[in-house]
């Protein structure tokens, strides 16, 4: 029914003369941005680009991204953003999977030159686009099409390319808007990198409202805050080692934040102690947690207040599933469990992605009857509040037990000289599995002292045998997720189990 | 994609042991409320009505005519409102265009017994409720499903029945939910009558998000102050004659009303006054004006903040074309007119009606390429803000001037001892037609003292050329529109122009 032309000239039309988007010193009003969305398709007709053919975009976050972003599925063709933090070889298999006819760099593309037909600085284009004609939009496209192609998979894998289509997306878009209430005098801070549904999840909603946007090219705590303050911005989206990072300067360094009325963050877990300390750091703002995935476009669950739940049996849910999205907890015969039983975590509504592109395979393994499985394992509360215990694969089986790492991370954050930590299985003679630890800590402590703190909060055979220190940040994704594959790969040499 | 099926179930998963429905002294969780649904469902079946078979409904607002609303849908069925206010002759017109097979009813139904196959009291039908079996909801029905048959036209002529699908109503409940920002934690009132949309709106939205209503059996200004108070209520839709019956008395006999959060008008053309005054009456309330129609199931456009724009250009706006609806003015010819020039209201989006029930030619007349022409005149600012001048029909053309009504009668409620007003044309030799008004008055007044204070506000040619005065209240519909219609006909007896 909808694609994203109509928010587009939703916004063109009520808020023509409002600012849509700021970022660094540029600033553009909707009227101006449907404009350079409709010469983004004149310049993508220039170069004789087909109706569904591939644009990859590889570059920080600014409102030269927005523009593509939109414009290009817009004008009937599907965006490709890359993950700014993969290196060379995914990329290029990624462009060589997805068939990509341009790619639109703002870094040194020599490498990925080979993968696609041309490669166009961004400079270069924005002069292309400058110089092209207002080209219609819409172009036949419907619900059906596909409006981008978003490859995942860095934590676990080969990367897939999850299709998006204008339906998906346009889905998403109102499940947003009633799980979060963006309104026309909000101005949305993305700091999130927009590769990333993290951070480009509020384009559509915002734009057919008539937020205003604001963005932030490079995340680092201290830019992140003092665009807050300069911004006077009033809600935003963080990944947890950004809200860490902001707890941490805020707390040291105070800016004026108090506009912020809403912090939410998502993409992957978050501690309770983080969401406590972000609550004392922002005392203005709602905490909201959103649960999500790229392959749903991305939006499942939200856990509104959660600054009201700390103390409460909802402090480390995910929350309720949003309006329009039906959230399951399935076993693996596919039949639902009952309230508090562990099983997978399913989800159907129309934010389900179409298909893994080109691996019907792929695809079919994680849907079935429009249910999309998430390959997260967790349980609902009697109201339909959700869990998460674990990624499937990230599940260790110690001596028959299954040990979820979130409830061994939950553990090992309490601990006051720990920063950051992570969990995972390494190989046991006896046990199949035992219960490893990799922590950064603040300064000096012991295995021994943090594994007496964890003999206190979880049960014995949940309690790491082993814990590796490091002074260096544990390695992540670009949404910030920890990279636990890097991590455990070592452990695992020569064994079996590298399915891991 | 959604049916009335989806919201129920939501709300029963997520929200299982709230409170879905205040009445009176009954209330019911929504677990409770979605099996009442399934039992009608039942009962449904055991009398052997088959799909999209009609249910029509005669009764006062109460929790089971939410019942029977949501739940005649859910199971497959067509829900018919029948409007009480609606004589005799004109209800059994519409049952047997219909063809409605049962209607429950909570009056007096003898004369229309012959005009359905069974009527059944409330009192008899709750009883079949009670004892039926929980059916399965569903039963194959998709978007474009009929739920609801809507029967209109009581102030414009022959009564048509409005063909709403599950995709139309479900699509307005998306654009209230964006809109109005109903949260899991609002108590929203219902107090205009539920066989009109005034009163229905707010049932597939808060259920969807598990949302508290109160419902209001028969509207008095006491029993709403009073019913205010008593629930707390956060929300509630009054059509203006209701808002100003409450401002009336809330000035004179206060309630708390503090919790009220927002204050929705609509289903006719209020006064700025009357908005004014209740801004002063409800300090706490945002104004928030809508404009719908029955054939958009019914939200089209609002103006928030009302209370923010009383002084400014915006003041008599109906507002912008909420998120999900597409409305322009267009001319005679279907061609979209510039802002600021008058021509018809027209509205596109996935909640326009599929037909009027058995009338092609009806239905072509106001739908084209998915354009729905709504016969309201106005025309928009830059900014998309919808000012309506008049109905299509009602406008007077006096000596080749166009005169929109309620320009005239907005005039007429500036002077301090207009209670009510109505203006309409009357036959005239010379200019064709004559503005003329009804007013009935706070007390003792003069037609020329009217007349001298409408020529210091609108031209010459608007000013009404003749006034009569009543005392009894002007004749309403359910929904408190005016029956411009009955005051008119008697001066239009002989003359040609009885299209009007």
């Amino acid at each position: 029914m909808f694609t994203f032309v109509d928010p587009l000239e939703r916004a063109e039309r009520t808020a023509g003369d409002r600012t849509a988007f700021v970022c660094g010193d540029r600033s553009q009003t909707f009227g101006e941005f449907a404009s350079r969305c409709r010469k983004v398709a004149g310049a993508l007709d220039r170069l004789g680009l087909d109706p569904l053919d591939r644009v990859a975009l590889w570059a920080p976050n600014s409102d030269h991204y927005a523009e593509i972003y939109m414009g290009v599925p817009a004008s009937g063709r599907a965006v490709m953003p890359l993950n700014t933090r993969h290196a060379v070889p995914e990329l290029q298999y990624q462009l060589d999977d997805a068939g990509a006819r341009i790619l639109i760099s703002d870094f040194d593309a020599e490498a990925l030159a080979p993968n696609v037909e041309r490669v166009i600085g961004l400079d270069e284009w924005n002069s292309m686009v400058d110089e092209a004609p207002e080209a219609e939009l819409g172009r036949g496209s419907t619900s059906d099409t596909m409006a981008g192609l978003f490859y995942t998979g860095g934590t676990t894998g080969a990367s897939k390319g999850v299709v998006l289509t204008h339906g998906n997306l346009i889905a998403n878009a109102w499940h947003i808007l009633v799980a979060t209430s963006i309104q026309p005098d909000d101005r949305y801070l993305i700091m999130a990198p927009m590769f990333h549904a993290a951070g480009s999840v509020s384009l559509l909603p915002a734009i057919w409202v008539g937020a205003t946007q604001v963005i932030l090219p490079a995340f680092s705590p201290a830019a992140a805050l003092d665009l807050i303050e300069e911004s006077r911005a009033t809600m935003t989206l963080a990944v947890p080692t950004m809200v860490s990072a902001m707890n941490e300067l805020q707390r040291a360094e105070p800016r004026d934040t108090s506009t912020l009325r809403i912090l939410y963050y998502g993409a992957s877990p978050i501690a309770t102690e983080v969401v406590r300390t972000a609550t004392r750091t922002f005392p203005e703002a709602e905490m909201c947690h959103l649960y999500g995935a790229t392959e749903l476009a991305p939006l499942t669950t939200t856990l509104r207040h959660h600054e009201r739940h700390l103390d409460g049996d909802l402090a480390r849910s995910a929350g309720q599933p949003v309006v329009g999205v039906d959230v399951r907890v399935f076993d693996d015969d596919w039949n639902e469990l009952p309230p508090g039983e562990v099983g997978r975590v399913v989800a159907k509504g129309p934010n389900v992605m179409k298909e893994y592109w080109g691996k019907p395979e792929a695809t079919a393994a994680v849907l079935r009857d429009g249910w999309y499985d998430s390959g997260d394992l967790g349980y609902m509360d009697e109201h339909s509040n959700l869990f998460l215990v674990d990624r499937a694969k990230d599940m260790i089986i110690s001596g028959g037990e299954n040990v979820y790492c979130t409830e061994v991370e939950e553990a090992l954050f309490k601990h006051p000289m720990v920063l950051e930590a992570t969990v995972f299985g390494i190989p046991h003679d006896t046990w199949g599995e035992a219960v490893h630890a990799v922590i950064v800590p603040r300064g000096e402590v012991t295995a021994e002292s943090i594994i007496e703190h964890c003999r206190q909060l979880i049960a014995g055979y949940k309690v790491p045998r082993s814990i590796s220190f490091q002074s260096e940040p544990l390695p992540k994704s670009g949404p910030g997720k920890i990279l636990k594959r890097e991590l455990r790969a070592p452990y695992w040499e020569g064994h079996d189990k590298m399915v891991h």
